[in-house]
């Protein structure tokens, strides 16, 4: 890149794209003659509620949510919603199931369960798991998930961030709600939003910087919560202050618009999923005919989001990260729970980014 | 000002210093050779990290925060600290004071009350308060607060935004902590922060944008949340997670560290008081004088932040907001509650935009 800026393959908070950052540079002093920053408006002004509500009516265009769904913007990143998303649906029918096949699902399924708000109950697992939950390269088939079909939801998370692993089927669940954590992979492909429940993605990584929390729920889900919930933490008093129970995150909720615009200019997320298909084949098909690098997850389970390798020794990883640093490839290594590698490409890293990437492997290949 | 920029009263989110969006703009491509923009950066990286621990050093050190105390750096705004505070600090004594003096500390009450977590109880409210507490010009003196001195704690809003009042003493309450509400007052001040128990701000009146909230807590007043309070709604979690329990508000912590390097540079918070008692003084000296304005808050009980007015004729109130609008003060429009004209005067208002303001009044009541 000629402007100073590097090949940022951080698992999040993650790149941007150049032409929205640009954007908010260009207009952080003055946004369209109103001399003032978007951050400096009032949440209740004219000028913001036009942002506020185009970036609701961009979202519902480019995810095409249909109007049985509410979009909310909320706080508190996926965490947050482990546990809202319990204390607000497992008063449906008293019990829920959760697939555990990463960090984050199991981490959203010890929350739920710490609430003590009803029985949450691990329907599956990935294959091949360890006990302590720290191998995980493959996620479960259909065939494999032990439903319970009173259960008031089955949450599962669709990409797994550290391991690398997604979800690349949408679970036959019945009459039981999807619930999906889709921090790491939401605008990546299209989607039918229709069948799910709810969806919840923290922004930060394909969506804007963190701090924003992107919760899509199917309004009859909500009005569930006990009454003596909190009520930043009810789905329902949400929607019905349209997200603006208090100040949301305004200027986070302008830069998800910027991303959306972004999104609609590049072909929605039909291209976008060519894109990040594309991409991923690259590193994919290079390690899948490496003789130096192994690729963490099973083919069938792989995520075109985050792509985890390793050479197999920890010195050698690190002398590959040293490479790629060398050449402006950054924020490669892998999280501790895998060790490794890890090149995170999600929609805003552009193809040549991932170009050089793979010549890298192949370089540190090549001179082994 | 010469930068098309206007003078922008809001009572938050709030005008920024000139030089904190200047510096915010320039760094948004590349942040000091990193190549990466703030918002892009891991939070667990080490560029980042050094913000994040710079950025509590220096909040510490502006406020003089002792060593008693953790800072954290949250979301969710005040409304999820009125849930907040209630769930970590109600099982104290199973009891709590709430002073209601505003609308803001009305809901604290409210929330606190709707938890179910313990008896909350109204110690205090202002004088002349109407039944629907629409009405709210003063605060009460020590003498009229009837405190329980067995109270887990007293909370009270020490600014109140819509009404323009403050609390200009710190309640003597024994050993039942203070509570505080510091949303539009925080950095204002100096402050004595060993004389309370908690202090919780959302950013975007005096620190930077909406979607980072400060909670600057006693250590041993957490720890006494239920077992099955939400993870992410636990100040002791969050004291031992050091905030980054998920992913916190990247961006939105990076500008708190420049609003306080702002402050640092203007003298610290001892010149921020002289700043802005000076500021409201041409208000309140204009007003006591004025045949046409008529001020809200009673003297003794004013804030220094948020100058609540009127005509006392809503279309006089109109022409004189349009007047105004016409010389770039903007956003004077008082809330619906009180009615009339508001000017929020926070850290970054510079004299110049009071002076204009002041000016704009006396032309206003000269051609009456």
């Amino acid at each position: 890149m000629n402007n100073g800026r590097i090949f940022n393959f951080s698992a999040g908070p993650a790149i941007l794209p150049d032409s929205v950052l640009e954007t908010a540079a260009a207009e952080m002093m003055n946004y369209k003659g109103t001399g003032m920053s978007v951050m400096e408006m009032s949440h209740r002004g004219k000028t913001y509620d036009a942002i506020f509500e185009d970036t609701l009516a961009k979202l519902r265009r480019v995810m095409a949510v249909p109007d049985t769904h509410a979009i909310l913007l909320l706080q508190g990143g996926a965490t947050m919603q482990f546990a809202m998303t319990a204390m607000n649906l497992l008063p449906i029918k008293g019990k829920a199931d959760y697939a555990v096949t990463g960090s984050f699902s199991k981490k959203a399924y010890e929350v739920a369960c710490s609430l003590d708000m009803g029985a949450c109950r691990v329907a599956c697992t990935s294959p091949g798991l360890s006990p302590d939950f720290s191998v995980q390269t493959s996620i479960p088939a259909q065939g494999e998930l032990d439903l319970d079909p009173g259960a008031s939801f089955f949450h599962y998370c669709m990409n797994n961030t550290i391991f690398g692993t997604a979800w690349n089927y949408i679970p036959d669940t019945g009459d039981v709600p999807l619930v999906c954590d889709m921090s790491s992979c939401i605008l990546s492909a299209p989607l039918d939003v229709s069948k799910f429940g709810l969806i919840y993605a923290g922004a930060q990584k394909n969506m804007g910087p963190a701090g924003l929390t992107v919760v899509i729920v199917r309004k009859d889900l909500a009005g569930h919560a006990p009454k003596n919930t909190p009520n930043m933490l009810d789905y329902a008093v949400m929607i019905k202050n349209n997200s603006m129970l208090n100040t949301p995150p305004t200027y986070s909720v302008y830069l998800l618009g910027l991303v959306l615009d972004w999104i609609e200019n590049m072909g929605g997320l039909a291209a976008m999923e060519k894109h990040n298909v594309g991409k991923a084949a690259l590193l994919y098909n290079f390690l899948d005919q490496s003789k130096r690098f192994l690729c963490k997850a099973d083919k069938g389970s792989r995520s075109i989001m985050n792509v985890v390798f390793s050479t197999g020794d920890e010195e050698q990883d690190k002398a590959f990260l040293k490479l790629a640093e060398s050449k402006n490839l950054s924020t490669l290594k892998a999280h501790k729970e895998t060790g490794g590698i890890r090149a995170s490409i999600y929609n805003a890293m552009p193809a040549e980014g991932v170009k050089a990437l793979a010549e890298c492997m192949k370089e540190f290949e090549d001179n082994a």
